[in-house]
């Protein structure tokens, strides 16, 4: 059994086969946000404040934090992001920038053990990623492209993350501290990425033993319902064996699409999670508002 | 690839590896609901018209038909049942009871081919109901307990549907006529139901090369936002391979949840099914309606 532990000083997750799924939240990220990215490069972090406390509130096990904005310093921005983040939160942090000194800088002031986000199957990236996440003992996601790009071809995308999870442990990084990002192509584009990814992933799982995590809204770019369909993906994936995914908490469809499959996958004793989130209100007379839902119940039946 | 045909005067529905998933609308049944019963036993089938006509606008491609009603003459309602409605719809349908006089009377009123609902693996069930089905060129629904009961061993239930299998095969009923029923137990109170469905169907698929269905609502027998649980258990059964079910079509979210199953698994080309049930209304100044749902949605963001 493959499991991956990242931490905050209060706070362990545990990726795993037999552990409830994993929801990293997606929001703290200026990509496609204009408004935060000004924000955020002028050193406002409100809104970064805001979408931290909404998405563990709403369910996340995890926080990514990106802060790459054009022309910042993206480095001093992502650690002083961090800091807060952690200041404020408890959840252990996913750090998450295409650029290795911010990596760097993020690692520097992260206080637990980290999951760095991103290595390839490139060499330049191998070289420079692996030994930043060998030195803070942190876990990596490792997503299954390289120099030629993303391979249509399964076996292909199969054999670059067999790749990064040999090169990983030359660096004296066990498996578990890989989690593999099989990459999920628009399905609107590409109509077969969906059995793809679920054959990917069950090959990951049972022949790699290494835990997984995707970009899940992805998916359903340019369709409409994209809930619908993010939801349909994760309920998919997480049969298939994926672990964990970076998406948003705040959908509360795409979050009952994940409750549901924990139930399935008997990752939730009892049903306890379920049933406490979704159980009926009281009987009347305990409560105004639950008796005005009761009443509005009765109406509508 | 196996695919299982049944048939109408008019219309024809594939249930295989390589289609859509089937849904068979549940609603025409009356266990469980007393008015209808009562109705049902008088004579009196304005209910069973409304819920044949609301299944199949809601997306239903087949019909169960039921007339299980304690001390009334079965054979005869479930034969004027089936026939009033062919007369009004034509979807082919599903002839449900666990009385053969009644699958013969209702085999014998049938248009087309139907799918007999349902023979098990004990030996009395398979020598009455097979030769029926051989009779009337139907298919029909296995089963997977036997005199023993249901086991907990998913390798039991495997072995009988195995078996079934092979008894048919004897009546001259090829495998592609045989839709096995895993049995979905509650998972409320069998933690593990999900897990063994899931294994099995893959097993049913994979070594006995069947098409299967269930009674999808079982699984959530017991808990809260029970659509909520079908959806996640419809959706990982789909990726695990099940090709048809029997429920309810007229749960918006459940619906949706087999939709969205379809896309991922690449049945349904270009998405196009999703997008033109799903797609956004049309810029405003097209029409009042879409227009004020314009508005709203503005007014929301």
């Amino acid at each position: 059994m493959t499991v991956t532990i990242i931490s905050s000083p209060t706070r362990e997750v545990r990726i795993g086969f037999d552990e409830p799924f994993v929801i990293i939240g997606e929001r703290i990220n200026p990509t496609g946000r204009k408004i935060l990215a000004e924000e955020m490069k002028n050193g406002d972090y409100s809104r970064v404040q805001a979408d931290a406390l909404a998405q563990v509130e709403a369910g996340a096990h995890m926080l990514d934090v990106n802060a790459g904005i054009p022309l910042a310093d993206e480095p001093r921005i992502l650690a002083e992001v961090i800091q807060l983040v952690q200041s404020i939160t408890n959840v252990p942090l996913c750090i998450d920038s295409s650029i290795i000194a911010a990596l760097e800088a993020g690692l520097a002031v992260y206080q637990g053990r980290a999951l760095v986000n991103s290595v390839t199957g490139e060499d330049e990236s191998l070289e420079r990623v692996l030994p930043l996440v060998a030195r803070y003992g942190a876990s990596v996601v490792a997503i299954s492209n390289d120099e030629t790009g993303i391979s249509q071809d399964i076996n292909v995308r199969y054999n670059v993350a067999k790749k990064i999870v040999e090169r990983a442990a030359d660096h004296g990084i066990s498996r578990d501290r890989v989690v593999v990002d099989p990459l999920v192509m628009p399905i609107g584009a590409i109509n077969d990425s969906g059995r793809q990814v679920m054959a990917l992933v069950r090959r990951l799982r049972e022949e790699l033993k290494v835990n997984t995590t995707c970009g899940a809204s992805n998916v359903s770019f340019g369709l409409p319902n994209r809930n619908g369909i993010n939801s349909a993906f994760l309920t998919m994936a997480i049969g298939a064996g994926m672990t964990s995914a970076i998406t948003s908490p705040l959908h509360a469809e795409v979050m009952q699409a994940v409750l549901g499959a924990d139930v399935m996958m008997g990752h939730d004793p009892n049903c306890a999670n379920w049933i406490r989130k979704y159980r009926e209100p009281a009987p009347e007379g305990e409560g105004g508002a639950r008796e005005g839902r009761e009443n509005r119940r009765r109406r509508r039946a």
